[in-house]
């Protein structure tokens, strides 16, 4: 039994008792692997098999109704089908079941029947207070506790072998793959969950509970998408907080992502990037293969973020080393030559290195001996934060002599990354069973050695937050008008959190056109229309009074003529701001990953080649400036060959402050847009030339 | 025996006698390999140990010498320490060997001295009629004709499987390890050679004999450089027309490999895209992944390159499709969904079909008979260019099921890729055995996928070359004084072919100024000034004879001070050319690949933002428009957003006629430049505003 003490935890992974709704007893059904596999593996809890057409299913008396099960049945699994699923959770509620997990399809994933009968599954669970995993999954394991609720041919296929991984995969078929490669490699599981379609648990939930087990180390994720990114996130800084980390693999990379926005910035930043600054900000190491996956954990068990982006590296083979330094080269990843020091020790000891960054030891000098010498050295030293050494030939032959080359080194007091070159069936399989952490792939050696180098701790977003610095933000946004704010309204909340507003006045007519210093900008003002430049309906560099009331009047009615529909709040009279450049900020509260603040170039380039910087908001200062370095563009106002230096620092000021919308309370924007904001020379600000904000 | 006819290759590959100078009968020795291996393998041609120090050597009797080795030694393996190397090729000389490979190293690799030593041996071989492998290399072997020169230990753990496979690589170690890694996927070879320093014979002139060779069908290249790039090309297109192919793997792509250049675009352009360039200009498939250039050889073999890059896909597990898909989108590929006729027709068999890009067919739906009646129609159907199958859990459990999957489809008319999700030993091997191209990771799957769909024949670069056209310009160029040409002289010869100049005149002195209508650019001409704008030697704008003459006597007497070695030609006064966009056209004699035509943004952003499409020279005027596709700055004079049009066309025209530089007879030109290149608006052509042009 395992040493799980919460009520959920215990009910999930170790019930009293399990009920199979649908269990079979044709060995040649898929229904009847969950039974086989409970009794293979000797669950000590009681089995019932519910089936109305059998009296015994292998050995076990099976009852007709879940209603008849008996005491104790703290976990159920659904296979019926879809149709038969609600009476199944009805009785689940009756008899006090407190988990169901669903493996039968036909609900949210198969349209809006589907996701009807869902619906009405969800409430009628939480009325009776049981929790749903699933329904479209392929169950789960918990080994310390001999449990097997899975349909998966694969898992079948091997022997369950208890280990410090935990998993959580929104693929069904993968969770059988992932078990599958991590039995090759001697890697066990602690617990294991294909949740489906996450009517109720999902994936953040369930790795809450995988961080809180004591039995797991490292909680893999194979992921598809995000349904309770909070929970996720929370799991991850727990996690940190226990000294155990989360590795995750997502799909849908190349999917754009592009979302139906109103403005500009909607359509700037892919799924993509936002699952990359999720998983950099909440501490998630993240690996881009598969085999990586797998092959990571050995790698990072019992090690900590590193502190910096340094790699020391040895080989036996220039060639093979060259596969992985290259791959991590292109991720930006820095190759230290052994220190000054190190060189003098090894040549103590006959051991010649010079001071090239990939220490190569030739045939002859790559003797176990040797090898071993020099990777003490390197996982003993300061001056990198992870190793990576690279067998040849010789590992194709002899896997004694190959592990003669690594154990001396360990335990290892920061990651040792071992690739071999060759084939090497052997030799992986003993540094499999020594715990070495070995990669069959220079890919997924460099993706697993990246992944550590690019860990960081789980940023405290909140860090640098001012109390009540953002309540007259909050005030005035309260006080606005309902719906979308005009560039007026949006201002003036972006001036209370201490962005420069554009000094503008808007008239409902030319008679209130007052005297203006310099040119002015003449825009009809209208939350309805959008791209107003591109109607005709915006005017620049209007200089006097009679000019700007013809303008004015000119505007208003262009726009009641092309706009009939729209609710046109008057036009927009203000000073021409000039600067040294124009960016773009974004906010958004994103439906997968929460609020979002980005930074992208303005003009009409930043529609053609995308060119922006994002993280989750809010972001200190020190995030705005790091924002800022992400955008080749802006160093043409920090100094570029001898150009004009732009206040980089008002920018910064301005990203940090535009990002305290996500402070606001309850989180009352939905997305929110300065286009552009006008960085002036050094000292003299930034100011926000347009603004929208639409609150949820 | 093989079915080698041409001299050096029978010499290379199937010598009537081999003499292994510096054999040891030791077997704890190295130096004791080849010949074990010969004789296990049964070479059937004479072998002679070359040993003073013995008379007889694991049976065979030895000399102390090379010359006593006696009649038809065709080929010799050198193993002595270097500096026995260049007597030991005296003697091969003597005794008339055609070949010898040179295991030892010690030369170029070593420093200055090593390379005085290569061009030593290099010069005696040539005279003595002696061609060269290595040195530092790990030998070659030669599967039909049982010839195994190596000393690499991964190579004797293996049998000597023979097959359709050639591989040529500069890595030694890799030999053994890609030789290993094929062995374990049941793929032999016929000919493998490690080439080490390539002091004589280069991977372009192996790879040619290999591509002649009928016993390949496919040729592998593990690269770190280039050194024979118009062997290597002409291997190439030899290659398709054969129906043969050259896949290549190739290092450095994250060394930014910039050169020493004097022009901007010489920095612009690192190692990496100039060899992706190159393979795809010469019809070379390349990988990105090691397990991909193992894996891809039986994808490919029997195939053309693509009409496409359109790709069809079927799967039994949605995630683990997705992972290859994920990754041949982010590449830019193209998943196309069943056609109608297609889903009529399975239809009619009671498989229904959607019409989502890939066919996932699910659990109970995803038996060997549907799957496959599938895979048959999609790999029959024009409307994809390739297929992937993805295999879900089953392929875990039971091999014959799984190869009931794909079995009815083959053979393929067009590459089918399948992909095992799970750990799937069995299945794989037996996929192997059965010829069908299995992948292990997603990764090397989407890898060699995408190299097939990327595949196109050699570019045939001459084409759309008309007779004469250049000839002007190679007199121009001819006449032109000696060393680096000013901006005068250069935009001369360009004009030449065809680049309208910037009408500027250049005078010695103020008083030469004559009447201009607008306002014009002033310079400092000098060509051993770089740089002149940051040197405040270019004015622009002036108007009027009187500011001119001022200007010019101005940067004169300022270059003289401040460039007081510089020769200065005088001062250029140019009409200020106005466009609507500004680029960079770059040529260089690249020392890799040979002949290079740059196209990139012109302005401060081009240094900070790299934007540039780069080609093998010279380039006809689709390839021209292709370049200028690539930038998507270039969209800003193509109708974006209602922007007035530029010539386009014109500027198509400059940057073929700029790269026909590549066809002046001796190819006299080391670089050149034209910066910018100003756009007019459609139809007014694009003007050459500055020019560079370094003679080889």
């Amino acid at each position: 039994m395992s040493s799980l003490s919460q009520g959920l935890s215990q009910a999930l992974f170790a019930p009293r008792g399990v009920a199979l709704i649908g269990a079979s007893a044709d060995p040649a059904k898929n229904n009847s692997r969950a039974q086989r596999l409970l009794q293979r593996e000797g669950f000590a809890g009681r089995i019932v098999p519910v089936n109305p057409g059998r009296r015994e299913i292998m050995g076990l008396p099976a009852v007709a109704d879940i209603r008849d099960a008996g005491d104790n049945i703290d976990h159920a699994f659904l296979m019926v089908p879809a149709p038969a699923i609600l009476a199944a959770v009805e009785g689940c509620c009756e008899i006090g079941v407190k988990v169901a997990t669903i493996f039968s399809a036909g609900f949210a994933e198969s349209g809006e029947e589907g996701a009807a009968l869902q619906r009405r599954i969800v409430e009628t669970a939480r009325a009776g207070g049981l929790r749903l995993v699933g329904p479209n999954c392929l169950g789960l394991l918990s080994v310390p506790d001999r449990l097997a609720l899975t349909l998966n041919v694969a898992i079948e296929a091997e022997e369950l072998r208890p280990g410090w991984l935990g998993m959580v995969s929104q693929s069904g078929s993968m969770m059988g793959a992932l078990f599958s490669r991590c039995a090759a490699r001697g890697l066990g599981f602690s617990r294991m969950v294909s949740v489906g379609n996450e009517c109720d648990l999902g994936v953040g939930e369930i790795a809450e509970m995988m961080v809180e087990d004591p039995e797991t180390r490292i909680v893999l994720l194979f992921l598809e998408t995000f349904r309770d990114a909070d929970r996720l996130a929370a799991a991850a800084r727990r996690a940190h907080a226990l000294g155990k980390s989360i590795i995750a693999y997502k799909l849908g990379r190349s999917e754009l992502g592009r979302r139906l926005a109103l403005s500009h910035t909607g359509a700037m930043v892919g799924g993509d990037e936002l699952a990359a600054t999720f998983f950099r900000d909440h501490g998630i190491l993240r690996v881009e293969t598969l085999e990586a996956l797998v092959e990571l954990p050995r790698l990072i068990l019992g090690h900590s973020p590193p502190r910096g982006r340094r790699l020391s590296a040895l080989t036996a083979t220039g060639g093979g080393a060259a596969m992985v330094i290259d791959r991590l080269g292109l991720m930006g990843d820095e190759l230290l030559p052994p220190p000054e020091d190190m060189r003098a020790r090894l040549a103590a000891q006959t051991i010649e290195v010079t001071d090239a960054p990939l220490i190569d030891l030739p045939m002859g000098m790559s003797g176990p001996e040797r090898f071993s010498l020099v990777l003490r050295e390197l996982v003993a030293s300061d001056h990198s934060d992870a190793v990576v050494a690279v067998l040849g030939s010789g590992a194709r032959v002899s896997a004694d002599r190959s592990i003669a080359h690594i154990a001396p080194a360990l335990p290892s007091p920061r990651p040792l990354a071992v690739f071999a070159a060759p084939q090497a069936d052997d030799t992986l399989r003993r540094m499999d069973e020594a715990g070495i952490a070995a990669f069959r792939t220079p890919e997924s050696c460099a993706d697993a050695v990246h992944a550590y180098l690019n860990w960081r701790a789980p940023r405290d977003l909140w860090a640098g937050l001012v109390a009540g610095e953002t309540e007259a933000a909050a005030r005035r946004l309260a006080a606005s008008p309902r719906g979308a704010l005009n560039e007026m309204q949006a201002c003036a909340v972006f001036a209370e959190l201490g962005i420069e507003p554009p000094g503008a006045v808007v008239v409902a007519s030319p008679e209130e056109v007052d005297e203006f210093a310099g040119p002015v900008a003449v825009k009809v003002v209208s939350a309805d229309i959008l791209h107003k430049t591109d109607a005709g309906l915006v005017r620049l560099n209007v200089e006097g009074r009679a000019a700007i009331r013809a303008t004015v009047t000119e505007l208003l009615d262009k726009a009641r003529a092309a706009f009939p529909q729209a609710r046109i709040d008057g036009v927009l009279v203000a000073p021409m701001h000039r600067g040294l450049q124009e960016v773009i900020l974004g906010y958004r509260e994103d439906a997968e990953v929460g609020p979002i603040v980005l930074l992208g170039m303005g003009g009409v380039m930043a529609e053609l080649k995308r060119s922006f910087a994002v993280r989750l908001a809010p972001v200190d200062l020190g995030e705005a400036r790091a924002m800022i370095a992400e955008l080749p563009e802006l160093q043409l106002i920090q100094g570029f060959r001898g150009l004009p230096r732009g206040d980089v620092e008002a920018l910064a000021q301005a990203i940090r402050a535009f990002s305290l919308l996500a402070t606001l309370p309850g989180r009352p924007v939905a997305e929110a847009e300065i286009n552009p904001l006008i960085i002036r020379a050094e000292g003299q600000g930034a100011v926000a030339v347009d603004g929208l904000l639409v609150p949820r």
